[in-house]
């Protein structure tokens, strides 16, 4: 699937002797969303116009207009972008070494300042379809670690009895995002690892077993 | 500590016959802070305006503005008038039990549409002040709640070794506020009591221990 060719006269000269991956439509895209990230960070989503983000970019209004239609269209496009990057679950040799790193990241993410996961939640809450993709996003991430836990159980450290890997992950991981997004607290360098730790010990006590038919 | 005796005129006559206990200052707060709560439910805080509330709720402008002086100042209120109701943390005889209702509270104040919970965190993310009351009242909660802990240490259910209550409670309730708030995902019935089973089963575990001098 190829885009248009893109005609619309740009403000700033085609100079860029290494054109990034894709050529031109992509290259402008790169720097759009570049811009919609520092304008986010600098002033949040509600001061997020087309306008900015076209003169920020060096990008005729126009082809802003057209390839993003509104703000709206701008936030999902970061988000999906998130999503392109080629993004790896860690992998340590133990569930909890991977959990604790995964959280690291997490932590990480939401502690730099300004940061842009913390401003496209901020926008999600005031745009559905900025919430429709960060929760899709979300829904990937989780899903490429679900691998975790199956290394986990073949290296045996869970019960081999089928674990719900979904639950053990968004125990491991909330507290992270509800400590620094909702509670606001000041980040505490040890919740990663116990966080992870937790959710370790409570998947080997057996609380995210998936219910068997003879249980219910 | 008394406010001023209030002496703008308002739109409504006076006819209640009980008055609200507080007088007529305390009435107005109500009828202004169930106003702002009907306001942000219906249109979220970006609609919220101190005309609207002032018309919904039959108040003077004049008053509104200078008893809240600005919508920033009728969030925190209606934040902190959260914190004054008389909230106990329950008491069912068992942590499990114990967290399992509270996470019920949790997700049912979250699940409700319209949601005041939702629209006030939606708007902490735009109104420092917002944020700062609702942090204040997240405190208020989680160490009211440090007593479901210390219950379950007296009855024998958790080791008496010291256990920190905060992140157990963080645990315990931070899968509810990430699934129903952040990812946005379908209400699950059966989160509470798994995330509450979770939680006790990490903290027998000695995952919320407090490190011993002689661990460190």
């Amino acid at each position: 699937m190829t885009d248009p060719p893109d005609t619309t006269p740009d403000t700033t000269p085609d100079t860029t002797p290494d054109r990034r991956p894709g050529g031109r439509t992509a290259r402008i895209r790169a720097q759009v969303l570049d811009a919609v990230r520092a304008e986010l960070a600098e002033g949040g989503h509600e001061r997020l116009t087309m306008e900015g983000v076209a003169t920020r970019a060096g990008v005729h209004r126009a082809t802003v207009y057209r390839r993003w239609r509104d703000v709206g269209g701008l936030l999902v496009d970061v988000i999906d972008a998130a999503g392109e990057i080629d993004w790896q679950p860690p992998d340590t040799g133990s569930l909890r070494g991977d959990l604790t790193a995964l959280n690291r990241e997490i932590q990480e993410s939401l502690v730099v300042r300004p940061s842009p996961a913390l401003a496209l939640m901020a926008a999600s809450f005031h745009s559905p379809q900025a919430a429709r993709a960060q929760t899709r996003l979300w829904a990937d991430r989780y899903a490429q670690c679900e691998v975790l836990v199956e290394r986990a159980v073949e290296r045996g450290e869970l019960p081999a009895r089928q674990v719900d890997a979904r639950s053990l992950l968004i125990a491991a991981t909330a507290p992270l995002y509800h400590q620094l997004v909702l509670l606001r607290a000041e980040p505490d360098p040890r919740l990663p690892e116990q966080a992870a730790r937790a959710a370790v010990l409570a998947a080997a006590a057996g609380a995210f077993f998936v219910p068997r038919e003879a249980d219910t």
